[in-house]
C-alpha cells in the first residue's frame, strides 16, 4: 500500500559554488586530483577492492604521523569527532586528565572530558603563547591524571607548541601524551614515534588538503593497552575503538558503513603528500609562511604570535586600530574571491586568521592575498607603511637563488 | 627549524574502482549527477553560499521526512552516528527507554543506550517478523520509559514495521516515538508528522542514493523540549544537538567544520528525489520489489519475510539447502560485477540480502540479478524450478499495460 504523499516538493537549483581561494582556518584548497578521486564510482564497504584501499590509507597515514602504530585509522567524522574519539576511548568516568589550555581547542577538550564524566584538570595559560611548562609540571604532579593533553597547532591562536618537554613531564609518572594535530599534520612534523605521542588526532581539511569529513587518529600500544583494560565500555558506540578495529583490522567485521567517497579522497590526498615527501612539504609551508610574515610586517601590520612560536599553517595577524575586521574580510571575499578567517574566543574581532595549508600554501596565494589586503586596507583609509607584495617577493627571490632555481 | 623526516614514503597507485552494480544492503548506486555535485570546488563552512545550501538541504530533508520540524539536519557522520545522536540527546543517565528488538539494529540500539548510562527495557521479538504489539504494550506499561524505539525498516531482516500502532501505545503515557528509518527514507513513506514520530534518523547511502557519510535526523518540538530540559549535558560534544543547532540555526555559530562535499552530494541527491516526487519514488520501489519477488519465487526460492511485512528496499532471500551462500555472492561479484549482501546476526549464512534502493531500484538491475543468480545456482548444481527472469518480466509488462506505457 502506498500512502498518499505530499506533492509540494521544494524546488532548488543545483549547487554551483565559485572557486574560492581558501585561506581561512580550513577547509583548505583541494587538488583537482582529490576531487576526481572522490567522485569515482562507489563500491561496497566490504568489497575486496575497498579493503585494499583501506590498507593503503592506513599505511600512508602512518607515514604522515611518522609512526608504526598498528592502530592508525581515519574516524568517520570531522576533526572534532577524532578529538572526541581519543578521550572517549582513553578516559574512564571519574578519571582525571590534565588539559593544557592556551586557546579555543584546549577549552573544547576540557568540555568534552567533563561531558564524558571524567575530570579535566585545567592548566590555563595565555592565549597566543606557548604553554607555561612549570605550571603544567606542577599541576601534573598534584593531580592523579595519567593523560596529558596539549594542542600542537592551536588553530584559534596560531601557536606552535613544542611537544618534547611535555613528553618529559609525562614521563615523570608513566603519563600518556595526547596531542591535537588538526592544523599541523601534513605540514609541521608530528613525529608521533620520535616524540613519543600516545594518541593523536587530526582532520583532513587542513594541511592534508582533502575535503572535511574524516579524522585521522593514531594510538600507541600503551594507549591500546589502557583501552583494553577499561572497566566501563566506551560511552560512544560509534567511536568505540575496540569495535572500529574489528572492521579496520584483519577481521573486517561490519561496524558502520564507511564513508567510501571520503576514503577515496583521503587516499589521493595522501598520495600527493607521499609524492612531495613530508620534508619538502614542511619546507614549502615554512617558506610561504615566512614570505607572508615579511609582507605583513612591511605593511606595518603585526603578527599576534611571537617569532619562533608561530605556526606556518595558521597565521594570526593583528587587526589595526580603527579598522573594521569584518568589512575587510567581506571585501576580500567579494572582490578577490579570497576567504580568510576572523578571530575565535578571546581573539574575536582582534585578529585575522590566515591559513596557508596544503595546496593553499603557494607563492601565488601569498602575493595575491597581500595585494588584496593592501587594497582593502586602503579603502578602509588605513595607510600601509610599505609594500607587502614587494617584501614577500624578495623572500621568494632570495630562497630561489639560494636553491639555485632562480 | 625543520626536523629531518623519514623519506621512505609508501607508494601506491591511484584508486580505480570498478563500476559495481550495488544491490547489497548499502551503499546503493549513486547517480552521476550526485558524484559531479560532490566534486564541485570547496567553499568555507561559513561561506554565505554554503549557508544557503544548508538551508536548502534542510528544506528538502523536511520534504523527504514529511515533516515541518524545525530541527531537521544531516549529522556529520554515517547512519550509526545519526542513531547515536538521537539517544545521546534524548536520554539522560539512568532513564529507562523501551527498545523494540526484532533484528540487528534493535540490538545495536540497546547497546548504545546501555553505554550512555541509560537503561534499555528490551522487548525481544522474533527476527524476520514484525513486532509483537501486545508484548510492547505490556512492557511499556510496566516500565518507566518515556521513549519507545522501533525500527521501521530492519536492514538485517527485511521487515517493514507499521508505526501507527506504536504511536498509539506511546500515547497511552505521553511517550516519545523514536524511529530508525535508515533503509526506508526515500522509498517507503516515513510520514514523520502524519504518524507522529518524535525523533527519526536515517543514512544517505540507502534509498537516498548519496554516498555514505551523513545521517539525516529530525526531532519534533516535544523532543526538543525534552532535550532543552536535560539535567545532565549530552555526553557527546560532537553530537550535542543544542550546539549543532547554533550552527544549523540562524546564529551560525561555528561548531565543527561541516563535511562540505558530502553536503553538496546530499543536496543533489535530494534534488533528484524532489524531481521524481516521493509518491512516484515509492511506486517505483514497490514495483521493482514485486518483480524481484515474482522472479525469486518462480525459481523455487523463497523470501524470508511473510508477504505484507516485506521491505521494498531490502529483500531477504532464503539460501536453499546445500548451497554455499558465500560462493554465490563471490560469483555474482566476480562474474557479473553485482554486489549483494550476506545475512547478519541470526541470519548469517541463512539469507541473502538484496538491496533495491534509490538509483539501484530499476528494471534492468532486477532482470540482470535474477539472470546472474540463475547462472550461479546452476553452477552450484541447484536446479531452479522456473525462469525468474520471465516471471519478473511479466510483472513489468503487466504494470506497463496498466499504466498505458506498454
Amino acid at each position: 500500500m502506498i500512502e498518499s504523499l505530499s506533492s509540494d516538493a521544494p524546488v532548488f537549483e543545483a549547487v554551483q559554488p565559485p572557486r574560492r581561494i581558501l585561506l581561512g582556518p580550513g577547509p583548505s584548497p583541494v587538488d583537482d586530483r582529490v576531487l576526481r578521486a572522490m567522485s569515482a564510482p562507489l563500491v561496497g564497504h566490504l568489497d575486496p577492492i575497498f579493503l585494499e584501499t583501506m590498507d593503503e590509507v592506513q599505511s600512508m597515514l602512518r607515514y604522515v604521523f611518522e609512526t608504526n602504530n598498528r592502530v592508525t585509522i581515519p574516524i568517520s567524522g570531522t576533526g572534532s569527532a577524532g578529538m572526541e574519539s581519543t578521550v572517549a576511548n582513553l578516559l574512564e568516568p571519574e578519571e582525571e586528565a590534565l588539559i593544557c589550555i592556551n586557546g579555543y581547542f584546549g577549552e573544547r577538550m576540557s568540555d568534552m572530558v567533563s561531558r564524558l564524566g571524567a575530570r579535566p584538570v585545567r592548566v590555563e595559560c595565555e592565549w597566543g603563547s606557548t604553554l607555561d611548562l612549570d605550571k603544567v609540571r606542577t599541576a601534573f604532579k598534584k593531580s592523579s591524571a595519567r593523560v596529558i593533553f596539549a594542542v600542537q597547532a592551536e588553530t584559534s591562536t596560531g601557536v606552535l607548541q613544542q611537544l618534547a618537554p611535555l613528553r618529559e613531564i609525562a614521563d615523570e609518572r608513566d603519563g600518556l601524551l595526547l596531542v591535537d594535530a588538526v592544523t599541523s599534520l601534513g605540514a609541521h612534523s608530528v613525529g608521533a614515534d620520535r616524540v613519543g605521542i600516545d594518541a593523536c588526532y587530526s582532520g583532513t581539511q587542513k594541511a592534508i588538503s582533502c575535503p572535511p569529513g574524516l579524522a585521522p587518529v593514531t594510538f600507541s600500544e600503551r594507549s591500546v593497552e589502557k583501552i583494553r583494560s577499561r572497566k566501563v565500555p566506551c560511552s560512544s558506540w560509534y567511536l568505540d575503538l575496540s569495535l572500529l578495529l574489528n572492521y579496520w583490522g584483519k577481521e573486517r567485521v561490519y561496524h558502520h558503513t564507511a564513508p567510501i567517497s571520503m576514503v577515496y579522497a583521503l587516499h589521493e590526498a595522501l598520495r600527493i603528500i607521499t609524492e612531495e615527501g613530508l620534508e619538502a612539504r614542511a619546507r614549502r609551508h615554512e617558506l610561504n609562511h615566512r614570505a607572508f610574515v615579511a609582507g605583513i610586517e612591511a605593511m606595518g601590520l603585526s603578527m599576534q604570535v611571537a617569532k619562533g612560536e608561530r605556526l606556518w599553517t595558521l597565521n594570526t595577524v593583528r587587526v589595526p586600530d580603527g579598522v573594521d575586521e569584518l568589512r575587510i574580510r567581506k571585501q576580500l571575499l567579494e572582490e578577490f574571491n579570497i576567504e580568510i578567517g576572523g578571530g575565535l574566543g578571546v581573539f574575536k574581532g582582534r585578529v585575522w586568521r590566515v591559513g596557508l595549508m596544503g595546496a593553499g600554501s603557494i607563492e601565488n596565494n601569498v602575493l595575491l592575498l597581500l595585494a588584496g589586503l593592501e587594497k582593502a586596507l586602503a579603502d578602509a583609509s588605513f595607510k600601509v607603511s610599505g609594500s607587502g607584495v614587494s617584501a614577500a617577493a624578495a623572500v621568494y627571490s632570495q630562497q630561489k637563488s639560494k636553491d639555485g632555481t632562480a
